[in-house]
């Protein structure tokens, strides 16, 4: 149950990575992906930098917090959930032999593209 | 043709506020929403808060500036503008009575107030 806990919270914080990396400094985009994407311990971010495994630590709780602040203010996180919804209606339409052109799932393809 | 390039600047600047708003000082929101949604003179909202109308105008350029910025970093206007054309491909679907299930505009529908 810990460990569940912990999957949901690691692939929230990748996807708030996802939408507001742009907006973190190099510094913060080099820790966040070397520990959420690589899978690197904090000593081995710390060896990788020569900087102490608080210093790296305390670098990643921050980031983490402000992704959260980003997904408060913009919620990109949210619509994407509840486009990604909506969009899967869309294709039930096409799967019951609803929608009779073919270029229908190609532009639904498109907007899923676009997140 | 000066006062259309004028316009079309004035309605970027609208749609980034909207997007991005969030993102800028309470101080930020207040002259940029006097000046470009209430109409508001630089020497109005000058004498508003007591500033000089080159305070006011410093600090509008510089947040026009910093909607740019967001802009290119997160590009939520321009996929904006790219799901709208492509919602507006699969509402011609439902126009052509290609469609057959009335749920199908509701859903676009939802997806349109989602942006």
């Amino acid at each position: 149950m810990a460990d569940h806990t912990m999957l949901d919270k690691t692939m929230r914080i990748n996807y708030l990575y996802d939408f507001y990396q742009s907006l973190l400094t190099p510094k913060q985009q080099n820790y966040m992906s070397l520990y959420y994407l690589d899978d690197y311990s904090l000593g081995e971010i710390a060896e990788e930098f020569s900087i102490s495994r608080q210093a790296v630590y305390d670098n990643i709780k921050r980031t983490e917090a402000m992704l959260e602040e980003y997904e408060e203010k913009l919620l990109l996180l949210k619509k994407f959930q509840q486009r990604t919804e909506l969009l899967n209606q869309l294709k039930t339409f096409s799967e019951k032999g609803k929608v009779v052109d073919d270029e229908f799932l190609r532009v639904i393809e498109a907007l899923e593209k676009l997140e």
